[in-house]
């Protein structure tokens, strides 16, 4: 490997979008275990050959070798779009590869690109569900095929193999690809467009990454052709399932299908910045805001509807119908970054957060061999056991599963965690010093080439579990270079000490003073003690209730971790008392108060004049009660679990009636 | 027609079940105009022709001239069930047709009854879309088929054919139909059942119209059956959504699909009571109270999830993402009329009046060519128009829709409202006096041929606007007949009036003290006055808020009744205030408060220390707002809606948070 290559690969990274912030490189940055290496490192050793065992297993992989064997029929083993996680585990590979040798990961690689190669028709088309002997015709079904998804996902793949390693046959594939999408869907070719977004982000960034400007050509093509009414309806699913209701650049939110919703997004957003658009950033922007501010749950989760895997209406946030999907978490991380590496702005790298701890963290089991697919904020029934030979039909709440029949997230988390760096930190070279900005906190060290020369910090800290991190200047050209660090928004009282002087700093980014030099020393505190969250007063499903989050962590109350006899939904917050920080959670006071008793005859609803359900005046009994961190959830058997918890009795207990809280407000006001 | 046919018809009714309880027949009960009167007017002039000529437009009726001439193909208009749409239409025009003689209804019967007769095969088997050419193999598809769930909708129109008319052409059809049934899936036969339940009921009541046990018997066979997982799965949806998880009789809640869950329980409890089986009857019972009390809604909607059509978990009972299915609400009356048959319970018949006016009356349009599919409580985004002319492709909450592509509500509506009076009363015969006993309260007169000769009342009420029901006894004969009103479970201060003279009457039944005379007159006076209701603490959906009912009516909020600066989730409660009556709703105090501003660039959620949302601290603006009864939302024009009310400022409000609620109650106790 040249000395440009080992360069090139310690750059490797996801987006490199035109514009003075550069994200930085896998190897520019040092993960030294903590919370994110030690998902990491499992990630490589396990979940990556679980991923291609099950594929195997089902026969996703051997529908390469059908086709190459010219042995395809009219049935075939997985979903029209299984090819794509063969290739999200591809990408997933190329980037582990990028950052740690290992012989039996590139054994897998050179297997599954030898089998894809074998599948690829002469003229650059690569799928195993269509165009083949009893399959139906290519491209005759874009609402549900799914072929341009799947392409777009070999393309990302792609990417990731360029960028850590180089040319190889898997690059060769995805340019063949490409090109036969180009000549295809032209501008003089036919005029449509997938039915699931992914083609435009694999195509924008393989062009960036080949040098090709017909791919991301192509991708615009496909961003404005979008929201026109072009695709076949899918039956009882409106066009806005697949955001084909509204043209990107005039839609206000987004809606429909969550992940696809993101995944377009994302492509448009790199075609906004590839070909100068500004109108179209503006509006993934201001897309970005209003579906934050009004269809975002407190874990970053998006998607609301188990029926569309979709959007729900604003402030429709129910926390034990959540959707969630762990793949619109990924999706809404991809779109983040893209926009922080536009804009700069920090709220971006907030979100990414609060994504990265509540969602992908959450999605896979300790041994990185089972997901959560949904990931709701309130489990009313235990979850049931998974058989962990057996695929999962549904993507219900509260159980990992090993596999799914629709397989989508296990692959998704892989790519993620073995990207983690990528969106950790990035270069800004949008003021007079190159500024080293760190978005994400995490042990290990950061090594980036600036214009200066090198700059490299080693970073200590145990966060999220305690909010101090130590940063040392390891490297430092003579010129200046800046250091910046992201204050997160619920940090109120974050200072910065240097030099045993502390000064405070709100929340946003924060500018380490210069000059800075090798052996200079700063720490950032970052308060993480248990605080309460209250929910818009919009959300219904969350009124009366409070959470509580630890720094980046959304923290929950589960079944095993409370009495026998206490039902997870009668246990009521004491909201005056003090929150103790616990290990990575807390523990918080509580009353577990007696619950109405059945037998009434009629739903569940209690008029003035009936006689009250009986029981409810007693307060209950104190408990102190211990919250865990969200992620950790349904690692001990079945279990409930709340993440809002209420704060009082609810209304039919005449000791704390609306009435007199009416009476009482109206008294203070 | 002879007296004895003439007889007949006055004692036409859909149940017939074995026991000392009989509901009385269509012909014994009068409605002078009112709210079912005028809606049963409303379904015999515009909804039985709008139902006909949807069907014919869209080809379900020429499915079975197709059929008829040999002229079926692979692909056939309509859903594989639509057959069944036709039966039920068939079922509404015969009791309408049982109720008053109408030329073009008698037209219009017997042009369907000639077509499908046409279609029948010679064996008996009658379906459009299985066993033909071209089409799938009869019965080859038991889960999604519907060949089975046709046939009962069959059954049950011939039913009203046989008791309102007596033998025809239908009767003999389904006959053949049934018989046919019999053969194929007898004890020695298949070991099939279907993936909707249905069948089980037309069987037993056309066993019990025409005599003949072996349908009884087949009924049996179907529901002892199911619950051991003989149906195959469909994609992502579990066991449970078709009730084929656990045996009918060892069942504890209904869960999955909530209309097949009731057709199931009614079918079930009708064996149940054929073959005295009282421990199945006790099975339906638990069911009804378990499900009722933990997974119903307060309009008496059943089915939480979109997803499924299904129940939810126990208190997942969101306002605005609730199903609740019209046809689930018909299904429901269904069920809980054959246990008021079963047991003499009130409580059933206070459901049975709860989902009449809340689900069954809030599903037509006033014109009765459009109607609700799903009935949500709380609609976040104006329903939309609906073009008068098209189908509607999904049963989306706030659309009134002329037809759906799934169009199981409006022939369900139709039969339930032709049929109306026939669960209004009942003899009771289980005492020593024979017990003509009101359970619905409707102006006009009953007259009942008792074992002790007629007895008759004429009924002058403006029910439910008003409370006052006046009863003048017509005929009583010599022998002691009693009459036994009901005094609804909300009615707390009910009083019954009679020479003069008041008793207060608490809910459940109240004997009218003997003996009763021709020009005897009472009066019973049910409070109708607007009620506050509060939700179970357990439901999360509701928490905080409290709906106003007045009498069986639930009351809502629409946006078309507030300022147009005022948005429908902007309103709170005063809930100190009076209520005052208004025409059939209610006038009501809240406040219009100011929701947080945009632009946090987080989602909907604020921690302690950060800044809070502002302008929430404002007290807001007092109003009076009107609510009108639920079954009238959404009549004028796309509209927002609400029936629960919150009751305070959410917490995110510094003046009424959750704290200080806390500190007070804490003070109160």
């Amino acid at each position: 490997m040249t000395t440009d290559m080992t360069r090139a690969v310690a750059l490797a990274r996801p987006v490199v979008a035109p514009g003075p912030r550069r994200g930085i490189g896998l190897g520019e940055m040092r993960l030294d275990g903590g919370f994110w290496g030690s998902r990491q490192e499992t990630n490589a050793r396990a979940t990556l050959r679980h991923c291609y065992d099950w594929m195997e297993r089902l026969g996703w992989l051997e529908n390469f070798d059908r086709v190459a064997n010219g042995e395809t029929t009219a049935a075939r083993p997985g979903w029209q779009f299984s090819d794509s996680e063969v290739y999200k585990l591809l990408e997933a590979v190329a980037w582990q590869l990028g950052q740690t040798p290992d012989a039996s990961a590139e054994g897998l690689w050179a297997d599954l690109v030898g089998r894809i190669a074998a599948a690829q028709d002469a003229d650059g088309y690569l799928n195993t569900c269509f165009g083949h002997a009893e399959q139906a015709d290519r491209y005759s079904d874009l609402s549900q095929g799914h072929e341009l998804y799947c392409t777009g996902h070999l393309l990302q793949a792609a990417v990731a193999r360029l960028r850590t390693s180089g040319e190889d046959e898997l690059v060769r594939i995805a340019r063949r690809a490409a090109d036969h999408v180009c000549r295809e869907f032209g501008a003089d070719g036919r005029q449509g467009i997938c039915g699931h977004p992914e083609i435009e982000v694999g195509l924008v960034e393989f062009g960036r990454a080949t040098g090709e400007p017909a791919y991301i050509e192509q991708a615009r093509l496909f961003v404005e052709r979008r929201g026109r009414g072009s695709l076949a309806p899918i039956a009882l699913l409106s066009p806005a399932y697949f955001q084909d209701d509204v043209p990107v650049r005039d839609a206000d939110h987004w809606r429909g299908h969550a992940v696809r919703a993101l995944y377009l997004a994302a492509g448009a957003l790199d075609v906004a910045t590839s070909t100068g658009d500004a109108e179209l950033v503006r509006a993934i922007e201001r897309q970005w805001s209003r579906s934050v501010e009004r269809r975002t749950y407190l874990t970053g989760g998006m998607g609301s509807r188990h029926q569309d895997e979709g959007f729900g209406d604003d402030w429709e946030l129910p926390s034990d119908r959540a959707y969630c999907e762990t793949c619109a978490g990924v999706a809404s991380i991809m779109v983040s970054w893209r926009l922080l590496l536009a804009t700069g702005e920090a709220k971006y790298a907030d979100l990414i957060e609060r994504t990265m701890y509540n969602i992908v963290a959450t999605s896979p089991r300790q041994d990185g061999r089972a997901f959560f697919y949904a990931n709701p904020l309130h489990q009313r029934e235990p979850g049931g056991d998974v058989r962990p030979d057996a695929v999962n039909p549904r993507a219900e709440g509260g159980i990992r599963a090993p596999w799914f029949d629709v397989s989508c997230c296990p692959t998704n988390v892989a790519r993620t965690l073995a990207s983690w760096q990528s969106c950790a930190a990035f270069v800004d070279e949008s003021g007079e010093d190159p500024v080293v900005t760190i978005a994400q906190y995490a042990g290990g060290g950061i090594r980036v080439d600036t214009e200066r020369g090198p700059f490299a910090v080693d970073i200590d800290t145990a966060y999220p579990e305690d909010g101090a991190v130590r940063i040392v200047v390891r490297e430092a050209p003579a010129a200046p270079v800046g250091l910046r660090l992201r204050v997160p928004h619920w940090a109120g009282g974050a200072a910065l000490r240097r030099d045993g002087a502390s000064r405070p700093c709100a929340p946003g980014w924060v500018d380490v003073p210069a000059p800075l030099e090798p052996g200079d020393e700063i720490e950032l505190q970052l308060p993480v003690e248990p605080r309460l969250t209250w929910p818009d007063p919009r959300i219904d499903g969350t009124r009366g209730t409070v959470a509580i989050e630890r720094g980046p962590l959304v923290l929950c109350l589960e079944s095993v971790d409370l009495p026998d006899d206490v039902p997870i939904d009668g246990v009521v917050l004491d909201v005056g008392s003090p929150l103790s920080a616990s290990g990575d959670g807390a523990t918080v006071r509580a009353r577990a108060v007696p619950l109405p008793a059945h037998g009434s005859g009629r739903p569940p609803f209690t008029s003035e004049g009936e006689a009250p359900a009986r029981g409810v005046v007693a307060r209950g009994r104190e408990l102190e009660v211990p919250l865990i961190p969200y992620h950790r959830w349904a690692e001990r058997g079945p279990s409930t679990m709340r993440v809002f918890l209420p704060t009082a009795q609810n209304s039919t207990n005449p000791a704390c009636d609306a009435r007199r809280i009416h009476h009482h407000t109206e008294g203070t006001q």
